[in-house]
């Protein structure tokens, strides 16, 4: 299908995407780019059309009637990026159900209110390198299908499950069913982090950029340790306390 | 003092910071917002002047003569960021000796064309955190007094010496004399990271986000290591990877 014209009812419903609320509302996101959409292609998420700039010459693997031609300059104006990759799928948001997710002898992460796109695509793209079970955002985090989220986490998205969770409580009392220990990390916390056994049966909280973790979660905590830091730097980048985390568990889980 | 015209010659100096031809032409760069002007002035940088908006009212330790008020929209115009903080500082940029710097006993940081802005920053602020010695910047890595880089090192760039080195091979002789390693990472070493003794008398090299290390340097590296990954994600963000050796790093310091 060929479509020209930026006043099309479709390519008007794609542009929206942009907005979380249009996102939620027809249960789309989109995400761009060649290796993007080989991952995509590759996963079992659902994708609705794959959208090409007139001058995209490599073949897809897709229904040929669900493959949407643009001209460069209507492309320009649907992708998120000043350099677009000349093609992207449009994708439907998965559904995930808590019970098949959440096992014995994994680990998980729970992003509380990460709010900077960036650090929330780089914790899924770490979480991803470490086999991490599944990632959630709880309380006002960032939202997972924000374009910049989609970016920074470099296709991981699509082989990890990254749910958003409204019931707090519901989340955090099928990880204690599971014998999963609840851990965040703390600045003034007594221990080292490498004191702890956390090679698996773990799932570590991070809280947001300025304020940390809620107070509000601190009755399902098990125990709080810090990253030893030496220097003049009062505090890491979340997404940098989150992979030293991740690496300790991996560390510990074979060296065991 | 008092500036009210975007046409005043001082501003217009002001403005064209961004650019990087202009900071090394003048000697000059800026920071913005109150936690990063409190860090110079803790800092043995030297200021040259300081920049508030009108509606700025806290005390400044700073010679008066060298404090430039300047209306709300002016302030905007020179601002590199969308909500200003209303303080910037303009700073001369630093020389560093290498010799000074470099010695045994200590962890060093080695950029390699590294590009991102906000990478470059993360480094450095989570070197800082872990009391690497200095970071290296080589082969066409992104500016250190590029904004971004400053923004997201979060001060750090004021505590310990991030110096552009353009004759790479004196860097590693100099390093190689005061019996520093070089190790680099490589996702196809055989050894994982902690099979190596790397608490100290270290350099690790960082390379580019899509192209790892410059082959080049494999005469200098002294050692290759891979992070444990065991998921799905093909490699780590270079910031990430560098939080983990840095890390790993810290851990053998401590559990000696």
């Amino acid at each position: 299908m060929i479509i020209t014209s930026d006043k099309n009812e479709l390519i008007k419903k794609i542009k929206k995407l942009n907005n979380k609320k249009d996102r939620y509302e027809s249960g789309l996101f989109f995400v761009e780019g060649r290796n993007n959409v080989n991952e995509v292609l590759k996963s079992k998420f659902s994708i609705r059309y794959i959208i090409i700039s007139e001058n995209y010459n490599n073949n897809i693997d897709f229904d040929l009637n669900r493959i949407i031609k643009v001209p460069d300059n209507l492309f320009k104006k649907i992708s998120d990026t000043v350099t677009p990759q000349n093609i992207m799928a449009i994708v439907r948001i998965p559904r995930y159900e808590l019970n098949t997710i959440i096992d014995k002898n994994n680990v998980y992460i729970i992003a509380d209110e990460v709010q900077n796109p960036g650090n929330l695509g780089t914790i899924i793209r770490t979480a991803d390198a470490f086999k991490v079970r599944a990632v959630f955002t709880i309380n006002n985090s960032v939202d997972i299908y924000n374009p910049k989220v989609i970016r920074s986490a470099m296709g991981s998205i699509f082989h990890i499950p990254v749910v958003n969770i409204d019931d707090i409580d519901e989340l955090m009392n099928r990880l204690k069913k599971s014998c999963i220990k609840i851990y965040s990390t703390d600045l003034k916390a007594d221990q080292y982090i490498f004191d702890f056994k956390i090679s698996n049966n773990v799932a570590f909280i991070f809280g947001n950029e300025a304020k940390g973790v809620n107070p509000m979660l601190n009755g399902y905590i098990d125990g709080k340790f810090k990253i030893p830091m030496t220097g003049n730097a009062e505090s890491l980048n979340v997404s940098i306390t989150a992979s030293i985390c991740l690496y300790e568990s991996q560390r510990q889980r074979l060296i065991k």
